[in-house]
């Protein structure tokens, strides 16, 4: 494992410090450096809050800006950031108009954030479970969905909704309701090592890959053989529409999302073969995002998002967003 | 090799038609797929052209907007456009005002650029070509530097220069004066395959980094021992630093570079030791960028570059840019 690292006891303090000063236009570390803030706050305008372990950037801290979070919190690699940092972060950023929490569906991260809403019980709170990725053949209760590279797309709408004015209520709704119209599945070319305790999540062999993993190394739902991109792909997108059902008339968000160590010409080249595959069926790709985002390390590969927008719902994708990681005018 | 493709004969239109279709608001292809291009051109500008093999994505399409290039020709991996794919590009961008051909540092390239300029000697034509890598311990004479994240600096200078109406022979020379006060250092993890030939450019074993590498996947200057980013850093900005030479109050513009297959978070780690180090010699840095963008296919390496930048280069730094890659409002 070689890693641009000091050790690995400080390794997520000092890449935060180094991103915080690289965009000090936007951001800033709230108190303690327990989190990482907008510089600007908003009176009246719900606060949105997020965070989970690190290792997946630029989620959460890229997301911090205008049109977006207002505030993340990190944890260790793959470790949910304390209730105590979400508390500080509830604390420092609610204005009046209540907080809200969008968590990633995984234990550590729920259980944290759920115990800091009630350390901070004073704070209007809500909280939306992100659940988006796909179960090929397993269950399909909602509960038992990871929240994956789909939490770029519920925290890009959340954010352009808070910044519209929408009630606490009113954004909790729209969380929950997107959890049903947004499906994620990832493929592995090879698995990781995490710095801190140098476990390796799993070793693939030259002819393999692994299907329907999740960001954080966990193994996959499928080991199979390494396919050509259009194999791949067809694999992947019959069961997110399978999962996903899309109408003919829908409006689709397509979001190829790398994992780490892919790059982006390959993750076009992925982009191109979807998108041919989901028009020859009739879909209309109403909007695209094609980058490293949502990421596992330095994992070499790729998930597809696809999400079912309603009218009002392409209006806040489009809203102008002034992020390190996502930067558009409207 | 696991690559997300089909074919290496079709990668790079099958990444490139990707690419298009997802920034279809922005680019469009030029005549017969031959090159990328601005949809919107403003007579009286000068076009700025660039190009290069393809494999360094985001690099050259990524930058094709408002703000920076015009038209960008890609040629097969680590390989230069033909000239004919130049000439298109001349003879559908060219508004009256000339053209600016921004060329990399590397023979097949700068023959290619050059041959197409002959072959439209009806038009204007001006040349930069960019040699900002640092030569350590070797030759320091100019043409020997090849071009290589520093094109970067020079592209988004130019474009905003070019935008605010600046004559060919102005730009020209502010790129030819750029080539002074512009260095990179690369340093590589690992090796990486190319795709075509199969060809691997080095192999490095667990505890070994290649310091000085390009972008195309030739060895570096020297094979050195792994160590800490400090260590790493301390190496890089050294020789950057002998060879640039910046004044106490020089204004530095501060560039971290992922080479493809490496994580966000590595960059802002490194980025976070270079600024530090910086800053401890009295150094200003005045501007910042972290991100992957002039790669090396999936190498996992980064680069640095510093660039001693004048006042009105600040603001040519600062104004809107609107392209994949680049995105700012100024």
């Amino acid at each position: 494992m070689k890693k641009f690292m000091n050790r690995a006891e400080t390794l997520v303090a000092e890449s935060l410090a180094g991103f915080v000063a690289a965009h000090e236009r936007l951001v800033t570390f709230g108190a303690d450096r327990r989190f990482v803030r907008r510089r600007s706050l908003c009176p009246g305008k719900v606060a949105l809050i997020s965070g989970g372990g690190a290792g997946h950037e630029p989620m959460h801290v890229g997301f911090v800006g205008k049109g977006m979070l207002d505030a993340a919190c990190t944890g260790h690699v793959f470790t949910s950031p304390t209730p105590d940092q979400i508390v500080a972060a509830i604390r420092e950023m609610d204005r009046g108009a209540g907080c809200l929490l969008v968590v990633k569906n995984y234990d550590g991260d729920v259980m944290n954030f759920a115990m800091a809403a009630e350390l901070a019980a004073q704070h209007r709170i809500a909280t939306v479970i992100v659940r988006d990725d796909v179960n090929p053949g397993g269950s399909k209760r909602s509960q038992d969905r990871r929240g994956v590279a789909g939490t770029l797309v519920v925290e890009k709408l959340l954010g352009a909704a808070a910044e519209a004015g929408w009630r606490l209520e009113e954004l909790s709704a729209l969380g929950e309701d997107l959890n049903g119209r947004i499906r994620t599945m990832g493929v592995a070319l090879g698995g990781v090592t995490v710095p801190d305790t140098e476990r390796e999540t799993f070793v693939l062999s030259e002819d393999e890959m692994e299907m329907g993993v999740g960001i954080h190394g966990e193994p996959g739902r499928a080991r199979v053989t390494f396919a050509t991109a259009d194999e791949i792909v067809e694999a992947m997108l019959g069961a997110i529409l399978s999962d996903l059902a899309p109408d003919r008339g829908d409006n689709l968000l397509l979001f190829i999302n790398g994992l780490g160590g892919t790059p982006v010409s390959e993750l076009y080249l992925a982009y191109n073969s979807v998108r041919a595959r989901l028009q020859s069926l009739g879909a209309t790709v109403a909007r695209s995002l094609v980058g490293t985002y949502v990421t596992s390390l330095d994992m070499a590969g790729l998930s597809i998002t696809v999400a079912r927008l309603k009218e009002r719902e392409l209006s806040l994708w489009d809203a102008p967003v002034d992020t390190a990681a996502l930067r558009w005018k409207g």
